[in-house]
């Protein structure tokens, strides 16, 4: 099984760790390939960020597609509660996987209320509508922030660490939390510090998406074309893929 | 007053339509600018579609901005049920106005319930995410389609008419609507029609926006800048604005 | 366009205070016409209150519609959260205003979750309830009391202003509020302290529903008369209007 | 123990009904002593006559508090989805059971759904929302009308029990309801024939509260008067009662 | 009229509780019969062993109505929140009540939210499940856990009541209840030392189910059988009734 | 991997479908071992049986941890909204799938609104509480009854084939589903069936729940024993394991 991994930010270190979370998710037989933006922003912290990130996945496969060259049995889309999710079910007869909602799938099977824990605090919101529209808010303790921005937990991630386990106390104090959702890719340790100090699964968004990507590739189902990610009507559309208009290679 | 009346497709006659709604709703001291999307799609009927919308529309701004040509004291984003209108606040001082919020709005101080017609079956979903999101589902009591696209509805404006009202019946009749919102922007004598042929109100998503965006210009109220609008980090972000990337002029 | 605000008690301070804010929100075009209620109480604070002062609104009205001097373009109800704005709609044609919805559709329109400060924990629930009933409730992130009642606001307006802010700072740090709605009417001053001190904007009500009032006018729109708002059967009524009754000019 | 039972309007036929429905529903030592409206409107079919009637059932607990002569052990408030409950509670010791709250709390504890069926169309707003705030409109299937006005349900009681029970077929069959709750007060026979034809039990609001008040008296318990159902402050009210000041003898 | 009071558990001491507490709440003429369950656990602290109890109490049910011995007029389940009032509900003609549910109908009567204060904490989620499957918990403030288990309650009753009521506090104010319900059964004096020292009234729910029991009797109501209660197919069944399969005498 | 799949009716042609499709679903190293339940009915179609089931299954997993040979990964609990779930999480330290739960997931996961089809109309509600408590009914389009018997459906597997397709037309026509969820536990030829014809995606609940307990044990995660999973007190329990009380050999 060949999963198509997207990174919706430009930036190649969390595209590094994204396939890393990917591909020690993977089974043997299942193989990882991971796609960075070809434009945008190096981090996604913002609505309008999260807006460009989407039409930049969103050039990467219709590029593959146009060129003959998309070969995957499933897309994992790795931005947490970032944008494009729908547009990409609505491109490809293949399944398409959003990191937030399968932690929030995960979680749900394995207790009864989740925590998120998000970088900055102005991402709450977006998360909470992410998961208000998947209709997975229900089982949801809280979204909270550990205030870190992306460059701060680049910078020093032993320190990003302790404030996502900090947090995670007081989502398990306070909320009633039984689990908790890492609401960001690709940082290294950090579920395995929660599970040990605090005493909860934490579950990674990557990882549970390559997972939930295996198990519905290997029942043999896929989008269902009979409702809203039907493809859309062929509208003229100028520009696309923005990338090759941009001059950008695939 | 200025306002600036977004299009987000690239369609002239389309923008020419809202243009048209915009000013008929405006007082005699506001001054209407029209822009359409510099890139896109001629219409909007996928997510797909709508995401690059919205990035369009913060294209347009963005440009301006950086120009220094954005003087305006509010803008109206005139896509039913679209993207962007986060971003754009997230980008501005001034208050953005969504069509399909503000026709909800509009709907609630008249009414009841309202339903809305939109296009085609697959718009129905969207507009109720935004619904749902926007906190302003409680009173609706429906989306229905007329099932025409946008381009049978260019073809046969008499047609469309027809068949929004005929569908504005059936919204008063089985869901117990008692105002109708328009869901597609421009559509001129479709709210006189549904007035008198159906006796509920209708509300037109622009010139409610553009009868919002005065009362709150005029309150001397803007978007609050202390919760998810405020503006985002200064991550690094590629070739942007991507009309300037491409080649086309402001 | 003529307005008649209607303050539903019969304090003839704060009759002028809410007379005041509708001047100071009104168009130049525009003409505010505020009665206060002929019987009632001096102040509401308390369910049984609210309606004496939703029939004493009505009263207003019904006397001016059966003396044939209802002249109105709309009606703006200046009680927060008091009782009576479906009443008047079912008298009307024209279009009613009821100053707590007003308010919470301006801060749908600048913002993503607001409070609602009001002046004694009783009237947290009624308020609750009317935005509940309103369809209003899904962004509302809290009613909070300053826990002064109407005599002690108007004893020392400062003092109620610093109670006012104190708690609009909670229900942002605590809440998450980004909007603060002043639930009460006709208090000078506040806003600016608000938005000053808090760093968020405030609506008040009185300013928000005249606002609102000549936009809806301004569209040609009014109440929809299709649904629970169309007049009710003629059934045989005594005693009406009660002010006639009681030997009140009108 | 002894019950008053307030009949919101001033139809002596209406009272007679709704006492003998009390007085069949009440133990052999409890006493009904029925009160109707001493103004207000011959039935109530808008928000208008609800008010009013709210008023009228205040001004005769009011008028019997101010004369000492109120030694009740409980209130009925026999209006089905009218106003005044949350008055009447403030202003009392003893507890005051609404007949509409009261047939939903019946219909919870001996089925899974009900309906209600009302008598006019413009009724099923105002119902819908009292079961709304009182918590109560979870297990609601629906809210129907049977289309017959106040006037004509006593001018053809048969054609009325009639178009109840047919509307109530519909209410089983098509909404999946197993148990009905009658929207209007004091309709002899109609419970019966609804047992009878339809299969599935009928709960009458009068019987039911004066049930439950009997039961709330024998557990020893009354209305909290911690919350919201605490008395108001003191604030001047004029002309009040009303029946006083309009000469009506108590 | 002769009501059937089950506990679930097999404990005496707890079973003797709730019958003083069912009797004590009975009309003269209401005789009290009480059983425990036959197998099972003495205690409830789980889902598991709730799940033993309601096979126990349908084992008492179906082994009453095997020998032609089931002449009650209804059943209460004295289990605050266990499962088994379905299946109950099932197999009896005669109405049954549920602890749980009556405790939130009797809240809901006397106040506006109520909270449960239950034993241990791993409770709370249980009890919310029977709150939001019953349909009574748009008002539930708070579900709170004293934290004392079983055992602890029983070996030092003084201390429990002491714990209960400073959860009682907490309840009434940081979550803004006016009414408590005992969220178990048969713990003497509680009621009234929260009525006393929190200033709230305070419900039993095995008295409310009694009172409640005795109303809808009253009313010549009973379970619906037109929906989920039918009795369900003749399936064939090993080992039924279990205590008769395991030598336990009726 | 070793997955215990738990057939919760004592039905042999049941344990036999529900094997053959769990052994269909399973990657090649996973190995099924499926067990019935010892006692109960042969088909689960009532709140009573579903609570006797829930207790045999419990059995099952406690005399296998008593006789030290329970080594299993996973759990399956192939009831359909069937009891027991929660019992068997407390229980044990590796992760319980829940049928109904597995198939929503994965029909949230590859569409945006499911309907599930299920044998008799008394299931709907059981199955509409399950998906409630789990917090997976937002997305619920419909749950809808073929209205076979679980009998009816062994007599005539084809004719149950076809009635099961003609509700899921009815289940995208009019309530606008787009995957199916099939409500009983194994019915060969249903999935294509379905898929073929209505051209939707179908989803069989053990091969759900397969797939995903593959997926969660693959990543390392089960049941977080943090909250109400947490095992219970040690309450002392009699007849327990029941299977052993009643003589049956494990």
């Amino acid at each position: 099984m060949r999963l198509l991994v997207l990174n919706p930010n430009t930036s190649a270190s969390m595209g590094a760790e994204i396939a890393s979370s990917a591909v020690a998710a993977a089974s043997s037989d299942t193989e990882i390939i991971c796609r960075s933006a070809p434009f945008g922003s190096v981090a996604i912290d913002s609505a309008g960020e999260s807006y460009v990130s989407a039409v930049a996945v969103m050039d990467v496969v219709a590029t593959l597609l146009a060129a003959g060259e998309f070969d995957f049995d499933a897309v994992v889309l790795a931005g947490f509660g970032e944008h494009g999710r729908d547009a990409l079910a609505e491109m490809l007869t293949v399944p398409v996987f959003d990191i937030a909602e399968c932690a929030a799938h995960v979680a749900h099977l394995i207790g009864r209320r989740f925590s998120v824990i998000t970088t900055l605090a102005r991402s709450i919101a977006p998360i909470q509508d992410r998961l208000l529209l998947a209709g997975l808010d229900a089982h949801c303790a809280s979204v909270r922030a550990c205030g870190l921005g992306t460059a701060e937990v680049d910078a020093d991630p032993e320190g990003a660490v302790r404030a996502i386990v900090a947090e995670a106390v007081r989502a398990v104090a306070e909320d009633g939390a039984d689990v908790i959702c890492l609401g960001c890719a690709g940082m290294a340790g950090v579920t395995a510090a929660i599970a040990e100090d605090v005493g909860v699964p934490a579950v990674d968004g990557v990882a549970a998406a390559v997972a939930l990507a295996q198990a519905i590739v290997g029942l043999g189902l896929s989008t269902s074309k009979a409702g809203v990610y039907a493809p859309g009507p062929a509208n003229a559309r100028s520009h696309w893929p923005l990338s090759a208009a941009l001059g950008l290679g695939s």
